[in-house]
C-alpha cells in the first residue's frame, strides 16, 4: 500500500454523468505515448521488458504515461466491479426477436434463415449483377449443375497456390490439408447428384481461424508452439454446426500471433495482406479470414472477436463482420485466450451470408425499425465524409431518426478493455510459456506478453468497475436509441514495410486508432456488425459499424441489411479476386 | 513473463479426481509459515512489509514459502475462472423449498416464519427450561404485559454499562445511543400497550455488526476513520425490514478492523472478550454480533460473512450462526470490503430465532430428510470426540446415514480465497488508503492490507479458477448427500494476552485453525449454519456446522433444529451473563 504515489482519476456518480448532446463530458484522445518499432528496435525493447529490474520500470513508465495510472489503477470507482458482460434476456423486448428455436438443427436453421432473406431481400435490387458470388449462388449452381462442389474445390485449390506464391505472398492460410478438401467436396457432389444436399451451405468453401478447432488441424493461434502444448481433438461446436450443414471446411486462416494485435502480421506465417492493395494491412486479429472473403476464395469465413478482431480486418478489407452478444455462440473448442471478452464472429461478403452462417451456429431472424445514435468524430476526414454521406442515406430512404448523444469515459474503457484482455491472456497461456523457448515467440508477440502480464488485481478490479459503469451508460443510451452508430475503424489498412516481416511491428498509435470504436462490443458484450459503405482516396474500404442492444442481432441485422441495400451496387472488386464459380461456359 | 521461476501445480482434470472415500487425494494440512508475533514484533513486520524493497521481497518469501506459489500463482488449471458464485435458482429440486414470497413485508414473513415453527417444535420438550430468553419469551412477555420493551431496554443499557467497567471490558460494541435505544423502546412499549405489535420483533433488541449501515450511527466498519470518509446516510436494507418488523435496534457491535482477521482484537475499540471465559478470544471478525447474543444482551444479531466471520465467533461463543447463500440477502447498505465472498449472516442463541430473522431479512421455511457427510479431520481432539458423538446422535435419533465423500484441495480453496477477499478488500479501501495517516490503522490491519494489496491479475484469475474447480466438486458431492458436517472451527477459543490489545496480534496459525471449515460458505457461496453441540475441557463452546446446496436454508435449518433439540438440554450457560427478562417477581 502507498508504494506508488500517482493520483487517480475520482469519477462521478453514474446517475451525475450527462448522457445528453450538450454534455460537459470532454472527449479524451487516446493517449498512445509509444513510437512505431520493428525490427532490431522491437527486439531490444522486448529484451528490456523481459528483464527483471529493467523490465519492472519500463512497464511503470509505459503504465504511467499512457494513463493506465491515472484513470485505472488508482482511480476512485464507486461502482462494483461486473467480471463477465452476460445480460439477462429479460432485458429484451418480446417483439423486437423471433428467435429459430435454438434446439432445431443447423440445416433446419440455415433454411429458416433463407426463408427469412426472402422477405428482407425485396429491399434488393433483383436485377443487379454483384461481382461477389454469394451462398445462394452456389447453392442454386450446384443444384442446377452448372458447377459442381469438387469443381470448385479444385479451383480453389489452385487459387490458394496461386495467392501464395513469391509474386503474391498473400499469406491467407496457416493449413490447409487439399486431400481433405478434396475429400469434403466429393462427398458433397455426390450428395448433389441424389437430389439431397444437407442445406444451402452443402459444398460452399467456409475457412477457420486457427483459434478454433477444425479437424484435422491443429490449432496454432498463430504460434509455433501452441498446438503442441494443447493438442486439437475435436471440431469447435460452431464448426461441428457448419459441417452438420454440408460446408466445406477448406483450412486454417492465418492471424495475429496469440491475437495480441491488431496488423495480422505474424512473423512465422507471414503478413496477410489487403485484397485491396498487396502493400496494405488486412488487419487482425482475424486477418486471413477477412482477407479470404475479401479475395473470392470464401463467401464466409469464421473469426474470433476479442477487442475487434472480426470487425477491424472486416472493414479494412471491405467485407461484412457480424460480433454476436457475449454469450451467443458456445465457446467449446475455441482458444481459451481470454474468458471474458471474445465471441465467435463472421466475415461474409454480404449481409445475407453472415445472417445465413449466423442462423446455422445459432439462430434468429429480424425485425423492427430504428433510430440511430451517431458518433462521428476522431477519423479520418475520408472517413468520416463517407461514414456521414452512409448514414444520410439511411435516414433520407428509410427516415431512421439520428439522435444525439454523449458516451463518456471512452479512452477509459479502451485501457479497462486492454488490461482485461491482457491479464486474461497472460494468464491463459503463462503456464505454457513458462516451459517454452521464448525464441519461439515472435517478438512483437513477446513485447504484447511482457505488458499483458504486468497488472495487479487491484488493476484488474477496477477495469471491472470500469465495466460496471459503462454497462450502465450503454443501459441509458439504449433507452434512447436503438443502435449506436460509429466508423468501424479511424483509419483504413496502412502499409506493411519490409522490417516488420520478420520481427513484426510495435503501432500502437495506428493500434489504437484501428480498435477505438471496437471496445464496447466486446468490454460490454454487445453485438456489432461492420458494413463496407464506401473507400478512402487510395482505394481502400471503409466500413459502418452498427453497436446494438444485447441479443438484438436481428435488429442490427436487419440495419446491415438495410444500409447494403444503398451501398452495394458501388461496391468495387479488390485487386486480388479470385472467381470460384467461373466456368468454360461462363 | 519468466519472471518469477518457481514451478506450480499441474491440477488434473476434475472428471479425474476421485471424490469417493477410497481417494488417493491426499489432505494437504495448511502450510502457515508464520509465528504469533504482538506487540513491537509486529509494528517492525508492519514498517518491513510497508517499504517498497524490503516489502517486496518479504512478500515474494510470504508468498513462496505459504505455498501460494506453488498451488495458486504458477498453477496450471484447465478451468474458466468464475468470477461470482451466483448459483442458478434451477439447480433447485422444487419440492425442497416452500418459499416465502420475497414481496410480502417482514412482519408478515417473521408471522409465517412463528408458523412454521409450531410444527417443527414438537421435536424439542416442551418442559424444558431454557436459560436463555429467545424471541417467543420476549414477545408473550411484552404481550402478557409481565415486562414492557421499556423496562428491557433499560436493563439492556445497565447490562452494557456494566459489561463495558473495568473489572469486565467485555468490549461489546463500538456505539450505542442511549437516547435511541430508549426512543424505540418507549414506541414498541406503546405498540403493546394499544395492543398493536408490529410482529413477534417488536420491541426485541437486536444489535447490528459494525459493518452495516444502522442509523444513527455511523458504519465504522471496525475503524478509526472509514466512517468519515464513507458516511452512513440510511440503514441497510436487512435492518430497515429489522426495523419495519419493530425491532429494537440497540447499537453497532464491535468488530475485528476492517474484517480483516479472526480474534476480534481491535485495537481501537478493545478486544471483544468470550462470555464463557472473558480471557479468551470471541472470534472474528463478527467478535461483538457473538459476544451479546452469548451474553444474552440480545436474542440475536446480525453480523456479515465474507470468510467464516459468522460461523467462526458463533462457534466460539457458544450460539447458532447463519450464513445464508449468496446473493440471497440484498447486500445494500453494507460495507463494500469484498465483492464476491460476503453475506449478511444471522446469530442467535437458537436456531429458532435465527429462523425468524432470517424470515425477517429474506424469506423461507423448512422441510426434507437429509442424508450426511462426515469430514472430521484435522482439529484439536476435544472438537473431535464431540462432533463426532453429535453425529452419532443425529443417526440414532433421526436414522440419517452418512456418506463417505472426499473433498480434494481444501488447502488449495483456502490460499484462492484468501487472495480473492484480500484483493478485492484492498481494491475497495485503496482510495481511502491513500488519504489515509497510516497512523490510523491498527498494526495488524496494516499487514493485513499490505499482503492483500501484494497479488497479481494472474493471481487473481487463477484463485476464480479454483473457484470453478471447487464449484464442479461440491455440486457431485451434494449428488451423494444433502448436508456436508464439519467442525466449525478446528480450535476453541485461544487466550487474548496483553501485548496484543493495543497493536493487535498476528496469529496465523490459529486463524487458520479458525478458518479451516468455513471457505466453502464462501468462496463457493454455500449456505451453512452453526450449532452448539458440547464444550471441551475447559469449558468453552464447540460449534458443529452443516454446509448445504446453493439455496437450502431451508434445509439446513431443519436439520439444525434437529441438532439443536439432541444437545439444548446440556448447554451450558456463559460466565458473563445478563438475564434481560427478569422481573422483581421472577
Amino acid at each position: 500500500m502507498g508504494v506508488f504515489k500517482d493520483k487517480g482519476v475520482v469519477y462521478k456518480s453514474v446517475p451525475d454523468v450527462d448522457l445528453g448532446p450538450h454534455s460537459d463530458e470532454f472527449y479524451r484522445r487516446a493517449n498512445v505515448k509509444a513510437p512505431r518499432m520493428a525490427g532490431l528496435l522491437v527486439k531490444v525493447f522486448a529484451w528490456f521488458l523481459e528483464s527483471r529490474i529493467f523490465g519492472a520500470i519500463l512497464l511503470y513508465i509505459l503504465k504511467k504515461n499512457n494513463l493506465i495510472h491515472k484513470l485505472v489503477s488508482f482511480a476512485d470507482l464507486e461502482e462494483s466491479p461486473v467480471f463477465v458482460p452476460l445480460h439477462p434476456y429479460e432485458d429484451l423486448k418480446e417483439q423486437e426477436v423471433n428467435h429459430i428455436e435454438s434446439d432445431l438443427s443447423p440445416p433446419y436453421q440455415v433454411q429458416k434463415a433463407m426463408e427469412c432473406l426472402q422477405s428482407e431481400s425485396k429491399m434488393q435490387n433483383p436485377n443487379f449483377d454483384f461481382y461477389r458470388w454469394t451462398i445462394m449462388d452456389y447453392s442454386k449452381a450446384y443444384t442446377s449443375g452448372k458447377i459442381t462442389p469438387r469443381q470448385v474445390a479444385d479451383q480453389f485449390v489452385s487459387a490458394v497456390r496461386e495467392s501464395s506464391e513469391p509474386a503474391f505472398q498473400m499469406s491467407f492460410f496457416i493449413d490447409y490439408n487439399v486431400e481433405d478438401i478434396l475429400r469434403q467436396a466429393t462427398e458433397s457432389t455426390l450428395r448433389y447428384e441424389r437430389g439431397e444436399p444437407l442445406s444451402a451451405l452443402d459444398g460452399v468453401p467456409i475457412a477457420i481461424k486457427d483459434e478454433i478447432d477444425c479437424l484435422p488441424y491443429p490449432t496454432t493461434g498463430g504460434t509455433k508452439w501452441l498446438h503442441k502444448a494443447r493438442p486439437c481433438t475435436d471440431d469447435a461446436c460452431c464448426v461441428k454446426r457448419l459441417r452438420l450443414c454440408g460446408a466445406v471446411l477448406v483450412g486454417k486462416t492465418n492471424m495475429h500471433e496469440l491475437g495480441a494485435g491488431t496488423s495480422g502480421i505474424n512473423p512465422h506465417y507471414g503478413a496477410t495482406r489487403n485484397p485491396y492493395d498487396p502493400n496494405k494491412i488486412a488487419g487482425g486479429s482475424s486477418s486471413g479470414s477477412a482477407a479470404v472473403v475479401s479475395a473470392g476464395l470464401c463467401p464466409v469465413a469464421l473469426g474470433v472477436d476479442g477487442g475487434g478482431s472480426v470487425r477491424m480486418p472486416a472493414a479494412l478489407c471491405g467485407v461484412v463482420g457480424l460480433k454476436p452478444t457475449f454469450g451467443r455462440v458456445p465457446h467449446s473448442g475455441v482458444l481459451p485466450l481470454n474468458w471474458t471478452v471474445g465471441m465467435v464472429g463472421i466475415l461474409a461478403g454480404t449481409v445475407e451470408d453472415a445472417f445465413i452462417v449466423y442462423a446455422a451456429v445459432s439462430g434468429q431472424s429480424p425485425s423492427h425499425q430504428p433510430t440511430t445514435v451517431s458518433w462521428f468524430n476522431d477519423c479520418t476526414d475520408d472517413i468520416k465524409a463517407c461514414c456521414s454521406h452512409a448514414l444520410d442515406q439511411l435516414h433520407k430512404h428509410y427516415g431512421w431518426e439520428t439522435v444525439a448523444v454523449t458516451i463518456p469515459e471512452i479512452e477509459v474503457m479502451r485501457l479497462a478493455h486492454y488490461l482485461t484482455i491482457g491479464s486474461e491472456c497472460s494468464t491463459a497461456i503463462a503456464c505454457h510459456l513458462e516451459k517454452l523457448n521464448m525464441e519461439e515467440l515472435g517478438w512483437d508477440a513477446r513485447v504484447a506478453l511482457s505488458v499483458y502480464g504486468a497488472f495487479n488485481s487491484r488493476e484488474y478490479l477496477n477495469a471491472q468497475k470500469v465495466r460496471n459503469r459503462q454497462m450502465q451508460f450503454h443501459k441509458i443510451i439504449f433507452e434512447k436509441a436503438d443502435v449506436i452508430v460509429t466508423p468501424t475503424t479511424g483509419v483504413t489498412a496502412y502499409s506493411i514495410y519490409d522490417d516488420a516481416l520478420k520481427t513484426g511491428e510495435l503501432d500502437y498509435i495506428n493500434g489504437a486508432a484501428l480498435v477505438r470504436y471496437q471496445i464496447a462490443g466486446n468490454f460490454l458484450g454487445l453485438p456489432a456488425v461492420t458494413v463496407p459503405v464506401g473507400y478512402d482516396k487510395l482505394g481502400l474500404p471503409i466500413g459502418l459499424q452498427f453497436i446494438g442492444r444485447p441479443w438484438s442481432e436481428a435488429t442490427l441485422i436487419h440495419i446491415a441489411f438495410a444500409m447494403q441495400a444503398l451501398c452495394i451496387s458501388d461496391y468495387k472488386k479488390p485487386k486480388v479476386f479470385y472467381d470460384l464459380l467461373k466456368t468454360d461456359s461462363s
